[in-house]
């Protein structure tokens, strides 16, 4: 079986992108940040889907992003709620190149497993306008991952960033993951959690995940 | 003054290259990362380096890859010695996307501050053969970088990686930080102190500094 290494916060998108890397037969390494997130809950959430979903191992790396702040999920900002979920304005909860550092992680542990996959739940249709969820972006990390380790040097093993969600809308994803067992209660979404870690309903990542099970004909396992 | 983001090693090159960061009048933040490398010493040096050339902010980020391993640095492998420094081969001190993970983090901060630059002291000339040195894996991820981010995406700002030690020996290099009153006494560059921190003089990374200062015709200022 070949390794891959796959990100994996705790949400419903990175469980479900876990779950498509099994059902394609890969040996999977969770990889899972404390980064100073407003909802650490999201870490209890990946734990529980790691185990559930059988990988090799799980890691969690600590490393405080809130030292540079500049989001509402690291930085003393309010989280915004009931925003125009369809606006394609870049929201507040960005956090500056999150998912460059997660995927630079990624790869160091890729080459040492000697894995040439890497895997990341980022999704184009249904999100938030993050920059780093974008193809283009996706597609410039891995030409640039391919001249950064030795393997990619010597050409003994080419890396590829899988993004089975890229093309998906929420529901799509949600149906996707229900027809390979994914258990959406143990994720966790929100990123504005109430005392012991209900999600709150309101903020962005609440909405879509609220309007993607709708749209999917399922009902949230969560409480809101 | 425009702000720069500067990679800030302790070792000789990172050194080096934010006096030059400074001669071309940037407002400069260093970046250290506690890695977890066998070398610790070198951020002791690093604080006096940024202290000296009275950079307006120096973070230390903590960011344990000795999780992951893989190389001589961050693992129980021993430091090769009195290696031929001229050999092709991608030596075991290389750490797996070590740069990657520095730069990404650059790229955090950098966009939190607004800044559109960010310097590296990576050396093509007189170095270990690191993948990640290379001018073409440089361009990559700055290409990368200028999709990554809210500005690149507004293109409200282009993001440079000045790598200004790109084509210089370590000859060179010595003779340009001479000129710009560089103290090369606060430097470190041993890959396996002694204890006290003291340099072995025989790692990679000591033979490249002898060399270098033999051949710029200046006595290195460390003891070894």
């Amino acid at each position: 079986m070949k390794k891959a290494v796959i990100l994996l916060s705790g949400g419903l998108d990175s469980a479900t992108c876990l779950a498509m890397a099994k059902e394609k037969g890969f040996d999977n390494y969770a990889l899972s940040f404390d980064y100073g997130q407003r909802h650490k809950y999201e870490l209890q959430s990946a734990q529980s889907v790691a185990n559930t979903l059988k990988v090799s191992e799980h890691k969690t790396i600590q490393i405080d992003l809130r030292s540079f702040g500049g989001s509402a999920l690291t930085d003393q900002i309010d989280v915004p709620k009931d925003v125009d979920i369809d606006s394609k304005d870049i929201p507040i909860t960005y956090v500056p190149a999150r998912n460059t550092i997660f995927l630079s992680l990624a790869l160091a542990w890729a080459e040492v497993l000697k894995s040439g996959d890497i895997f990341i739940g980022v999704n184009a249709m249904d999100y938030s306008g993050y920059p780093d969820c974008r193809p283009e972006y996706i597609e410039a990390f891995q030409n640039m991952a391919n001249l950064a380790t030795k393997s990619g040097v010597e050409q003994s093993q080419k890396l590829t960033i899988h993004t089975p969600l890229i093309d998906l809308t929420k529901s799509e994803i949600i149906q996707k993951g229900m027809t390979l067992g994914v258990d959406y209660s143990q994720t966790h979404s929100c990123y504005d959690p109430l005392e012991l870690g209900q999600a709150c309903g309101h903020c962005d990542s609440c909405q879509l995940r609220l309007k993607g099970f709708q749209e999917a004909g399922f009902i949230d396992p969560l409480q809101y």
